[in-house]
């Protein structure tokens, strides 16, 4: 049975992740939200998301999208639907200190996710961009000359002291990780231009590692489909000029 | 062996997210930095935390405090800190779905403990909450009046939606879920006197819960111990009345 992937049809944001696990391991997935609700009762599109978040009946609710249905389960939380999902997928080690690993990696780069976000949002997400332009400046000044340098040297130096080498976050194979970095890199490129420049060219391994899965064939595919949508200004990478700040 | 917790001494933070379980399960820990770097050789203290933290040698080096040492394996990020310990501790269930659930759960804990971390410091942790006052007051106001009444009824209605009973989060018995969810309660009630009393007074499943957890014969003893720490304002949970906003 095809998993559900329930996420905002019109942005890449948290759900991106998501979905270039499935993609990168050829899963079978129906992206709801994305569908169309149609006369064939398909019931697809943002309204079967919706009734699904706020199902009585449903025994374990998730807070927010992005979440994933197998079957009876329903899974929210990026992190854990990765962690759920990487098994099956074969997109994470067998040994459980290698899965404890790359969990800790996967969260360490939740909490760079979130932090990129609040650039754009540091005092709330229920206001818009321009009602908190001066916050946002002064926080994206913190994330673009600390945060950011700090997180990206983080991954740098795991990277580096990987005892398989330096191909990958963790062993000799790419494990869903990899695959939020890449994104994250990608997120960072388009937010920040400049700050994520100056940033990574003192990461040379990641930046290597980011070409590396964006060359695997089924990520590489999915990239070129209209499956990828494009970055824009409802997500959580957003390019607004004035906090690219060097 | 006895677990090593290592996490910065004089505050509260996330590491007792962490402490709360291993008290709750009576099990053997040092809690590294709150000791002695005596003559003995015994290596505690903040600077033994920073040496580890700081050790090149170490394959699996944690981004922050708080991290965990169980003999050879390292790690770091609180909710997969409890979610490694819970099955040996006996604070989570046996099956899968449920193990995810309690997860889900906690990460959801983790990213309200952050939300109200940022009232204080919206714009950065390298700077000092006196140098952010006017944007911490416009983020507490969206905390107090939106985040917090939107995470505490979801916390509620995943106790009133529990198949076996409203006594706990998940199943019959208490997981490191409710621990974790009876110290953001203590946490709330700290920094935000009127905020919390206004939204707790709207989910009386969650407040009982929080009873049921302090009542707990070794979680009690600890909370009476000189190991708890009183909430400081350098923590997680500051009290600054005027960034609680009713």
């Amino acid at each position: 049975m095809a998993y559900e992937l329930h996420y905002w049809p019109t942005l890449q944001g948290r759900g991106e992740f998501v979905r270039l696990a499935l993609e990168a391991a050829g899963a079978p997935y129906v992206d709801v939200a994305r569908g169309a609700d149609g006369a064939d009762g398909a019931g697809l599109g943002e309204a079967a998301m919706l009734r699904c978040l706020d199902d009585p009946q449903l025994a374990h609710p998730p807070f927010a999208p992005p979440f994933l249905k197998d079957g009876a389960i329903v899974v929210g939380q990026t992190a854990l639907i990765l962690q759920y999902l990487a098994p099956t997928l074969k997109l994470v080690g067998r040994s459980e200190p290698v899965r404890v690993w790359t969990q800790q990696i996967q969260l360490t780069i939740a909490d760079m996710v979130a932090e990129a976000h609040d650039t754009h949002h540091p005092v709330g997400a229920s206001l818009y961009y321009e009602d908190q332009r001066p916050e946002a400046r002064r926080r994206a000044a913190e994330f673009c000359r600390l945060r950011m340098p700090k997180f990206l040297q983080w991954f740098e130096a795991t990277v580096q002291r990987n005892p398989a080498g330096t191909r990958f976050l963790v062993g000799g194979r790419p494990s869903y990780a990899d695959l939020s970095l890449f994104q994250l890199i990608e997120g960072l490129r388009y937010a920040f231009p400049n700050a994520s420049q100056r940033a990574l060219a003192e990461t040379p391994a990641i930046v290597a590692l980011h070409d590396r899965v964006a060359a695997l064939p089924r990520v590489a595919a999915y990239l070129r489909s209209d499956r990828r949508l494009p970055f824009n200004e409802q997500g959580i990478f957003r390019r607004y000029p004035e906090l690219d700040i060097v």
